[in-house]
This record gives structure tokens, C-alpha cells and sequence, in this order.
């Protein structure tokens, strides 16, 4: 391959630099209204009234909608694909605006101005009268007898799920050991660097069209016709750059309140752009669990039997809700053999922010809680803990026997063994037994798995649109969306491997636009590569299938002997020149009888999984006294198959161990538990990883090749995400053997800890 | 059919009568540079210093680009399809900026500014220093021996072309009678609403992305890849909402300059919007002919020859040139039988501004002269005028000898027939004979023909790109351009229709973009309705079948039983209704297995072409002391197959009789015969139909089925503006006895003939 797996420059790396990508915020459209919504102050109860007529008559204010002014109906805001089976379908538990408030940011009301700040100053005219009631914010409060429900009918429970493979019995007795721990993860915010922006507007035919930083065009169109009760054709959806998303805009955030809201002026535009505060409290969050794990091991440290109970815990509205317990217990069960395995989980209603999707889905909760036991079991056991996780991970061809996922490629065991020589872990495992002093080092791992798109659990269809130019240049549309990821030099580069093209004749559209893009669900699920790129990919060769044939009727040279290399049509045994392609298409532009200028449309229904696998090795120096974790050295070794951008792939890798560090060590939304009101809500007090916080990475890739992938790759987004929390708290516990279960493993909680056990 | 053949409202009535259709000037763009061309005040001569110094200081001046700054190879600017052919190309004969100056207002340099007005201020601080030659304004002057050429090696002659058909000698001596005559018509201005205006910037992998008023963007792209020596896919040409073009906007004005411009500012935004003087001296015009006929008649009245010499003048540049002599002489022999015709035609370069596509391309002057002629014949003869020609034309079936086109629907009978009866001509003939006053009122009557696209002569690819959403509404995408024409309306009715769907269910996009439209040449030709609907029937054909194919897979109920009749699936032989279209769209959208979301992206090479015909009964009044003429009655009866919509096929009539009228009697750009100097620029001076000069019109259409075209549809654009002034000027003679041959038929003119005749 020429142009697969090689480090091109992303596609918008200038545009983005200089600043000339557009996004929704440099849209400027004349006679712009601007919205602010009116949020709650309580954490649950209801308004017993309101009073906007201050707000009303504030001198630029156009209109004031309240929860009285919205239809009564309620709709889902999560991004999966629709599923025409109501069991398959998101839970519809919102109202445009709410009387019901059930966490402190909810939307009550909003009012629309000329300009940002009439808008905000109206917003503080509104007056409303609370009944309130106790904010529920744990498990044990929300599963209280008698309280007043978050959602009527629900008794909090939003979801329950769970399986069990295999005889546990059996395992049981065959367990000569057996271990139970208690594991919890926080909640922790996106923080993408563009907060949740999108304007509506109606065309004359009565079509609203949203422009929005959403990671999901086609999905968004959907939701807001469901929200406004009408037909999905007659909303447009439009996505300009974005500024990151990390599952966030995996969700409607905005975008079914502005639609409603363009409506009620007259189709005039109307823009809503959360502040960074309302981005922490009133968006999306990482569902905190709470976890109990059971695991029996032979005495030679084979896997027995699993046992993991998970609560989660969701917030006051469904979004991705109960899917993410789901996935949490997917990975866990996939991640190594074991005779029997069993998982049970519920999700819960409570009074804080709605937790939706967020890089990883719930697996960097599985993974925290599985391999940090697996690293307490090895030390039971007096086991290496790269021996132990090499002893139980499945081999390639391992079947999951609930799903039926195969797994066809599977470099797991590479990617430990290349991250066991890059930490040099048995050299300094040997140096650093038995340390006494103030700064201890350790040495941590942990392993995931992760999949490539939803299936068989989402419907995984994917679209790509290729026209070629009269020289031979092509653009390439998809439905799918480049949220920072490089979505959309990957796709340029397996259009121009596969057509046989120079990269600089491939003409990536951006921007997606539901009325004109392939259909695609979205970015999100680390599918792109993998879902969309076979899309990509059937397109590219449709394109080059149609250009080799009018070929034939050119030189009389039957197109399957023929091949195009470099924009030339050549002869496939010897690479001997025919003809420029520039003189195929041109020909097909303007030739009087045969003119067809060369389109591929293409949908593609994947129906495929593949499993990518991968681990963390890290070294930390852990300061007794003041409870600080220095990373000394970090590596993510990563099996997704073919690597189509080296340097891409090491950008994700970059930014999602990043935030790996940060779910490790330092980031946390807090909340007043009298209250609920959120404690943290801006970047001054939330600690996000700066370029400064974080260490040199280590991003490194095994050579695997995925037999149903494009070009051999799987999966890569959300990977580099899930282990380095793991990773840490075990090189933790090797260097200080106190163990932490707990997320964030700030130095407070060290110090405790640390002071409990006695080491200070 | 349900919808095909009913008025409906234009699609896009209610965003133009609100201003929410935005043109190019609505579009806003941060940091837009604007540029105005430094334009020659010689007609003649070349520039022998510029000094672009003072301009260069001015503040706000960005740049200052003259002929030194732009690429020496020469580039054609009319919106032809391309050809391979050397021989069928464009004359090339144009620079983006020139030293050699070749009308008043050709273009020396440019300024580019940050406003408008700095612009033009700086534009004025330009001096140059010409070497100036006497202007060559007419035949005579362009074809004197040893005058310095205005383009090198041509001898001002563009092109000559000419056929001649069947026995001539023999014709000749068959007949009884020959007339010979010489007519002459004049050069007038399109006058579009909108002026030329466009603005180009670059993107950041070096792509020009040009935002322009045409009717033919993907040509467009075409001329500025030549312009600029670029390849032809670096240029993405975008087409906003536009004010009318009427073949003006068939050209390339000033997108290949503004694309250059772009390029010297570091790919900043440059718009340039020509104001309406730059509209009238610097765009393009419609060809001034000068003719001389010679007809052979029998003595009933029977054809027996035609000869028709037809000069041409061009202007300083080649534009569409000698194409429009040519088709001048198609319609000229596929108007009448006859056993002899011939034609020949030279086309010049002049000092003037450049003569390009005009609504009726050269046909317009055709008509005047033979439909003149002709009534000239009818009078010399004592026959009817309506009599003569019902002899002469052709029936259903005729084949053209040199083309090739089989008129497989000709109505032109039943137009004539339909005509006298409207008019009430037989009644009023008898009534207005002998008359003495100095009102005196005639009847006239004028035919045409004319083609539906431009085969064989010209490409015809269309194509047309249709999604199906989940509720079963459909966007659809055309790369042909609605220019206020209807063509979106007449495209919608037709998917509509096709599909099975209510309109309200169909959205056009109405904006093209060469990136992502599928291609067609444009619009031009009155091609839209017969060649683009092709694509656009075949596109829905396609996606129907998809539906029912699915609907199979749904119901078990064969395909070929089904139909789909307003938004529901059908039994075809009952309509009884099976289950409802957006069943199958949402099934289509979501299915696990078998999702696959309907989308047709169609291409089509019309290869045929098909003749309309129609003709123009008018009665004046004519006030033999003041010149004045007045319409008491007039009626376009046209044969363009199938009408579509009749209300906008209405709307075509009354513009296209409108502009009709003001050729006939109004309209003409006058120059300063000593030094070229253009003396009339402006709306105010330039004498433009208005709506009170307009009289009532009556619009009538035959009933006939053209088998090529979309439900029987073939060409209107065109046709109305063809017939007017031979009718009007028959119509004159008829009431004054008095043969005016020459255009426009203005008060001063009529005084003075009906002087020197002696009727006053």
C-alpha cells in the first residue's frame, strides 16, 4: 500500500491552524436571535410558578417560552441508531422544557434577544416559586422507599441487565482461591474544547435546518423531528468543524430546544451556545459505578469464574443510560477466558447532570474495576502481574458466546510483550523491591478490549459519495463526522490507495449536511476507520471499477488487466503506462456519445465487529509525604489492526491517554450532597490535564491485520482512554502496596490512605 | 398525471418575495476584499505605460494587478460543454487582463481594496498612456484592408459557416416569383436584475472556491482552470439564488478574473460586482446582424428557394460568436419546407463590447428577417399571411436533412389555427381594410422554431441525485441551475409525480455546487425541463423501484403489482393501499439487516433533441403623426409538448414577450460612431420594457406529446422572446402599408420612412 499506513498531514491540519475552519460560531448570519435558557436552582422538586413579565418587557427581548408553551410529548436525546422495535428503543424521557426540575441546570424556561447579553440579562428577570424535594444523589438514596420519584412509574431504576455464561457452579468448586473487593469511579466532563453550540432556523417551505457541533448529523435530524412531533424529512441538519465532542455530542444537547425555538419566532434564527459552565452542568457526564467483584483463580492463576455487580449511576435523564452498564459488562466478560462468568448491573435515576456516552462507554469503569482485582489476585498470589493477564487472554479466533463476535485478529499478547521491553519491567521490578523511602516507584499494567462500532448491539450503516473531475480529481463526501479524530484524512487516504490517485486529488467535503450527505450515524463507537471506511472504500473502487471499464472502450485493453497508479492507467503485470487517467476522464465528461461522468454512491450495511485489544505500562514515583504521583513513563500499546496514519494514530493515542491521566489522578465534578448543587463547574476549578501536567507518551501499535476491515484496521478512538487509570493505581500499589479503589487518586486521598495504613 | 401539468406554486415564490433567497450579495463574508477593474476609454488601440503608483498608497488598497501580473496564454469564455476537438472548441482569445484594448471598457487592471469605495477611488488614480487606432464599429470598417486587426492573424473575421441544401438550380427555376431584401437588427443588453457579481477565495489546500451569479457552474469551473492554467478540479464554483441571467450568465464575466484575484491576496476573499454601466459596456450583448434574403415562390405560394447572407458582429472578443450565426441558419431552414436552401454567414470582431448567448441565440434576428420577408412575399402574392405560411410548413415527422432531428411532434398548425381564432383575424381583416386616419391599426403573425437543448451540436449530459429520509420525503439535487426560469418547481413536480409522493414531500436543493451537485452543463439552451428532467425522471425512477423492490422484501407482494400513489404503497391493478411509503423509508433506514436508505445519483446523455414551435399574433394601432405603435392585442401560442406547469409556463411567455417587444420597439445600444464611446449604459437612457409599457399578453399552448422528452415536455425558455417584433412589424405594414426592416422599430424611425413614403 502506497498511501494507507503512511503519517500524511491531516487533511484540515492548515484551515485549522490559521484559523480559517469554520465553525458554528463563525457562522454569521444576519438578524441572528440569541437564546439562554432559564435553569433550575434545585436539584428536585417542581415549579409551582413562574413569572416571566420582566423578562418579557426588557427592552430587545423577542420572545420568553416556558415549560407551558412545549408539546407535552417526551423524547429520547441519545445517538443511537432508531430501532423500530420499541424495546430497542432510547428511553423518551424529556420535555423541551421542564416543570419538573431533577437536577440543579435543568431547563425551565428560555428566552430569546437580539444579542447574547439582553438574552443573560432577561434570564436573571425571571422569578419562579420551587416545591423541592430531597436531592437524590446515591444509589441508596435513590432506591429509598416512599420518596417522590425522579421519573413517575420508574421507582429510579432507569435499567437492569446483566448475563451469565457458563457453570458457575462448577467454577466455583474448581476455585481454589477466591477474592471480593469493592471498586467506585467518579463523574467526570467531556471538556471538549467548543462547548455545546447550534442555531436553527426555518426555511420558507416551514424546514427547520440546525446548523450544530454535533457528532451525529443524521442522528440529530431524527431526535429533534421526535422532539418537535413532526416529520424527520422536514429537518435539515447542518455540521461545520467541531472543537471535539468525546461522546458529548454523541447526545442532543441543544439542538431539539433551538429548533423548537426558531419555530416560535416566526423561523428566525435563533442561537444557543452553552457557556463552559453551562457545558459542566447541563450537557452530558461519565456515569459513576460502583462496583462488587468475585473472582476465583486456580492456584496456577487461571481465571475460574468472574462476578461483577454494577450499579450506575445516571443522572436525572436517561440519555445513553442503561447501554453503558451494558457495554461495561460486554468488555468485562470478552476481556479473558474463564469457565463462568456472570454480570449483573442497574442504572439509576438520580438529581445530577444526565450521563450520556463519553469516550470508552463505560469500559474505562470495567477495565478500572477488573484490572485493578486482577492486580490485587497476582499479588495474592505472588504472580507477575504481565504473567497473570498473559496467562488468561483468549486467543485470535476466541468466540464470545453471547454476542458471537469472533475475535479474527487479536494482538493482545504483542502489544504486552512489546510493552513489557519498552518499560523494561522485569529489570526494574528486580531494582525497585522492597524501596522504604519518601518517593517510591512503581510499575503498573493493564489490558482492554474494545470493539469497532455497535454491532451486532446498534445497526452500523455507513454512506460515501465519490464524483471524479474532468482531471481525474475526486471529491469524497460522507455522512460521517470529523470531530478532531482525522476521520477525514484517513477516508482521503483510502480513497486515493484505492482509486490509485495522489492524496492532493482527493477533495474531502467536511462539513455534513443531512439533506445532501450519504447517510451515516455519526461519529462515535470508534467506527469511523473501521465502519465508515468500508464505505469509503466500496465507493473508491465502484469509482475505479467504472473509470478501468471506460478505459476498454478507449484502448481496447480489457479493464481487468489494467490497473491506475499515481493517476495513470497502467498495465497490472508490469506497471507499463496506457494512458493518464486525466484522459479517461476527461473523455467521460465530454465525449458526445459516451459522456458519463464517474459517481459512486454507496450505502453499507457492516453487519461486522472486530475486537481491538491493547494495554497500559506505566512507571510512577509516588511522594508518600505529599500523596503526588509523578509519571515517569508511559506507554499504550495498541492492536487495531492496520495503522492507516502512524502519526494520527499517535495522536489519538496522545489525547486519550491524556484523559486517562486526568480520570486517574485529578478529575472530578463534585456536588454539595445537602444540596446538589454542582461544587465544580469551570476549568479554573476542574482539573483537566494541561500540556504541562502531561508526561511524555508512548504510543506504539502491533502489526495485526483485520480480516473485516477496511485495509486491516479496527477500531482506535476511544481505546487509548480506558487502561491508563488501571495502570496507574497498580503501579501504585507496586510501589507503596496500599491499594486504591477509588477514582480520582487524588493526593488527599492518598494522604489518607497512606496515613491510615501507617506508612506516614 | 397528478402533478405533472398543474400549477403549483414555484418552490422557491415565498423566499423571493420575503428576500430570504440569498444571492451573491447576500452572502457576507468576513475580511471580503473587493476589486473594480481599470477599464480602457479607447475602443481601439493598446496601452503603451501604466502607472498604477498613486493608486498602489492609497490607503485601504491591497493590491494593484495589471496585465504585466496575469498569465500570457489565452483562455474562451462561452459556456460551451467542452470539447476534445480542437475543432470544436471556443476561440480562445481572451487574457484576464490586456494590454491590447479592444472596446471601451475592456479590462487594463484591477484594484483590489478593502471597501468598494476605496476601490473605485483607487481605480481613478490610474494613469495610462495609449496608442490609439480608429474604431471598427461596422462590417464595412472591420473588413477594410491594412487596418491594424483586432485579434492578430484573424482579419476580424471569427468564423464563417454556411450549408446549402437540395437542388438550388433546379428551385430556382421552378419558381415564379423572386424577392430579395435586406434586413438589419440591432445590439442590445441583457438587463438581468442582478448584475454580474461574484466573489472567490482559496482554500487552504490551494482550491479556488468561486461564489458566482451563473446559470453554468460546473463550465464555469471549466473556464477558470483554462483562465488560470490550473487543473480543472482546484476550482469549486458555487451558485447561489441568481436575478436572471438570460444567456448573459451563460459566460464566464467575472469569475476567471476574481479567481485570479484571489490568488495574488493569499487566497482572501476578492468579490467583484459590476454595476450596472460595467453590466451594459463590460459583459456581453446580443449579436447585431445584418441580413440579405433572396425567396423563390410559386405562384400559389409554395417555397421554392431560400437564400439567406447573414453578418454577424461580435464585438472585441469571441465569446459564443460564430455559434450564434449558426444556429441562426438551423432554425432559418428548419422553419419551412422548400426544395432549395442555402446560408452563409461570417461572424466579425468589431470595437464593441463582445456579443454572446441571448434568450433565442441568434434566432430572434432569424425570424425578423424571413418572417418579415415572408410577409412581404404574402402581400406581393395577395395571399394571407396566415395562409402562406400553413402552406409551407412542415408535418409531424419531417426530418431535418443536415441534422438529422425528426420533428416527432409538431403543433405548429394548431398554433396558427388557434392564433387567428384568438385574435379574431379574419373578422378584423375584413374590418381594418382601407383605412385612411392617422390611427391605423394591422394584424401580424410571425412563427418560429426552435430546439430543446443543443444536440447534435452540443454535449447534453444531465444528471440528478435523489435521498429518500426516513419519512419517506426525498431531497433531490440537480447540477442545472433555476434562474428564476421555474426549473426547480418543474423538477420537483416531476420527482413528485414519478415517485408517487405529494409535493410538499420533495426538497430541492436549489443551490449548486460543482464539489458535490451532479454535473450538467446548465442552464441554457431552454434545456432544462426537456434534458435536465430527463435525469431528474430517471433518478426517481430509480429510487421508485428501489421502494417497491423493498416493499417485496417487507410484504411478500411482488414489486411489479405495487405502485406508489401519495405517499402510499399501492396494489397497482386497484389501488388499494398496502402499507404506508414511510414504512418501507424507515424500514429502509433501520433494519439490522437489510437497512440500505434509498438514493439514486443518475447521469443521463440526452442524445436527442426536440423542435418547438410556436408563433406570435399581434394587432397594433399605429400613430401615423407621433410614430408611436400600440399593442391592442397580442397572443404567443406555443408547442413546447406537455406543459408542466402552466402558470409558470405562463410566466415564461410574458417575459420572454416582453423582452420581445422591447427588441421590436424599443431597445438598442448606441455608439459613438467617431470614437466607439458607448452613449447609452443605463436604465434610465437604455429604454427596458417596464411593466406599464407592457401590455396584457396572452400565453396559449397546443396540446402535443413529445415522445423524447420527460411526459412528453420540450423547450419553452427561449421561444416566447423570439416572435414579437416579425409579428409587430408585419403588423405595422398590415396597418401602414409601410416595410420596416430594420430594428428597433422606434417612433423616430417610423416618422421619418412614413415621410419619405409619403404618408405624411
Amino acid at each position: 500500500m502506497e498511501i494507507v499506513g503512511r503519517s500524511i498531514t491531516r487533511v484540515d491540519a492548515v484551515a485549522k491552524v490559521k484559523g480559517t475552519a469554520k465553525y458554528v460560531d463563525d457562522h454569521f448570519v444576519p438578524g441572528m436571535l440569541h437564546a439562554k435558557a432559564f435553569r433550575s436552582t434545585i436539584a428536585n422538586g417542581w415549579v409551582k410558578s413562574i413569572d416571566v413579565s420582566k423578562a418579557k418587557v426588557l427592552p430587545g427581548v423577542v420572545a420568553v417560552i416556558t415549560y407551558e408553551d412545549v408539546p407535552t410529548h417526551t423524547f429520547p436525546t441519545a445517538g443511537h441508531p432508531y430501532s423500530k422495535d420499541p424495546s430497542h428503543q432510547d428511553v423518551a424521557d424529556r420535555n423541551l422544557l421542564t416543570r419538573r426540575v431533577r437536577y440543579v441546570g435543568d431547563e425551565i424556561a428560555a428566552v430569546i434577544a437580539v444579542d447574547e447579553l439582553t438574552a443573560e440579562k432577561a434570564r436573571q428577570l425571571i422569578n419562579v416559586e420551587y416545591e423541592e424535594y430531597a436531592p437524590v444523589l446515591t444509589a441508596e438514596a435513590a432506591l429509598q422507599p416512599g420518596i417522590p420519584e425522579i421519573h413517575a412509574g420508574t421507582g429510579n431504576v432507569l435499567g437492569r441487565g446483566g448475563y451469565e455464561v457458563g457453570d458457575m457452579a462448577e467454577a466455583v468448586a474448581e476455585s481454589d482461591h477466591t477474592f471480593v473487593d469493592e471498586f467506585s469511579t467518579q463523574v467526570v466532563a467531556h471538556c471538549a474544547m467548543e462547548n455545546y453550540s447550534a442555531y436553527a432556523y426555518m426555511e420558507e417551505n416551514g424546514r427547520i435546518v440546525v446548523v450544530s457541533s454535533t457528532q451525529i448529523p443524521h442522528i440529530c435530524r431524527r431526535i429533534v423531528g421526535q422532539a418537535l412531533g413532526i416529520p424527520w424529512g422536514r429537518v435539515r441538519v447542518i455540521k461545520p468543524y467541531i472543537g471535539g465532542g468525546f461522546g458529548g455530542k454523541q447526545d442532543t444537547v441543544v439542538e431539539p430546544l433551538v429548533a423548537f425555538l426558531t419555530t416560535k419566532v416566526h423561523g428566525r434564527p435563533v442561537k444557543m451556545e452553552l457557556s463552559r459552565e453551562e457545558s459542566f452542568i447541563s450537557s452530558r457526564v461519565r456515569h459513576p459505578f460502583q462496583f462488587r467483584i468475585e473472582t476465583g483463580v486456580t492456584k496456577d492463576g487461571t481465571l475460574s469464574f468472574r462476578n461483577l455487580e454494577a450499579i450506575s449511576l445516571n443522572g436525572g435523564y436517561a440519555s445513553h443510560g442503561q447501554s453503558i452498564a451494558n457495554n461495561c459488562g460486554t468488555k468485562f466478560r470478552q476481556q479473558y477466558r474463564q469457565k463462568a462468568i456472570k454480570y449483573s448491573c442497574k442504572t439509576l435515576y438520580t438529581n445530577m447532570p444526565a450521563a450520556g456516552a463519553m469516550r470508552g462507554y463505560g469500559v474505562p469503569q470495567a477495565m478500572f474495576v477488573m484490572e485493578s482485582h486482577l492486580d490485587d489476585i497476582a499479588r495474592a498470589l505472588d504472580m507477575d502481574p504481565v504473567e497473570i493477564r498473559l496467562k488468561n487472554i483468549p486467543e485470535t479466533g476466541h468466540k464470545d458466546p453471547l454476542n458471537g463476535i469472533v475475535a479474527l485478529s487479536n494482538g493482545l499478547k504483542e502489544c504486552l510483550v512489546k510493552g513489557k521491553e519498552l518499560i523494561r519491567w522485569d529489570e526494574k521490578k528486580a531494582a525497585q523491591a522492597n524501596q522504604t523511602g519518601t518517593k517510591r516507584r512503581g510499575l503498573g499494567v493493564a489490558c482492554f478490549n474494545y470493539a469497532s462500532g455497535t454491532h451486532p448491539v446498534g445497526l452500523e450503516v455507513a454512506g460515501a459519495r465519490i464524483v471524479m473531475n474532468e482531471d481525474g480529481s475526486v471529491q469524497l463526501q460522507v455522512g460521517a463526522t470529523e470531530i478532531g479524530q482525522g476521520s477525514d484524512t484517513v477516508f482521503s487516504q483510502m480513497v486515493a490507495e484505492t482509486i490509485g490517485i495522489p492524496l492532493s486529488m482527493v477533495h474531502i467535503l467536511s462539513e455534513q449536511d443531512t439533506d445532501i450527505s450519504p447517510v451515516d450515524l455519526g461519529s462515535y463507537a470508534s467506527r469511523q476507520t473501521y465502519i465508515t471506511g468500508m464505505a469509503v472504500r466500496k465507493a473508491a473502487e465502484e469509482i475505479k471499477a467504472k473509470v478501468l471499464e471506460y478505459a476498454w472502450g478507449m484502448t481496447d485493453i480489457p479493464a481487468q488487466v489494467m490497473d491506475i497508479v499515481d493517476g495513470w492507467i497502467v498495465y497490472k503485470h508490469n506497471g507499463e503506462k496506457i494512458t493518464p487517467l486525466i484522459e479517461i476522464a476527461l473523455d467521460a465528461h465530454t465525449d458526445v456519445v459516451h459522456a458519463k461522468p464517474f459517481t459512486a454512491d454507496v450505502t453499507n450495511n457492516a453487519r461486522v465487529n472486530a475486537l481491538a485489544f491493547g494495554c497500559t505500562f506505566v512507571e510512577v514515583e509516588v511522594d508518600i509525604l505529599t500523596g503526588k504521583v509523578e509519571i515517569l513513563e508511559i506507554y499504550n500499546i495498541h492492536d487495531s489492526g492496520t495503522i492507516v496514519n502512524p502519526t494520527l494514530a499517535e495522536g489519538q493515542v496522545h489525547g486519550g491517554v491524556s484523559m486517562g491521566l486526568g480520570y486517574a489522578l485529578y478529575e472530578q465534578m463534585l456536588f454539595d450532597p445537602k444540596t446538589g448543587k454542582p461544587l465544580i463547574h469551570n476549568l479554573l476549578d476542574y482539573k483537566l490535564m494541561t500540556a504541562l501536567d502531561t508526561p511524555e507518551i508512548g504510543a506504539h501499535f502491533v502489526n495485526t491485520f483485520e480480516p473485516t476491515g477496511p485495509y486491516g484496521a479496527k477500531a482506535l478512538g476511544e481505546p487509548p482512554a480506558i487502561t491508563p487509570a488501571p495502570a496507574i493505581r497498580n503501579a501504585i500499589l507496586d510501589a507503596t502496596g496500599v491499594k486504591f479503589n477509588d477514582l480520582p487518586m487524588t493526593p488527599q486521598r492518598l494522604i489518607a490512605k497512606f496515613q491510615a495504613e501507617g506508612l506516614i
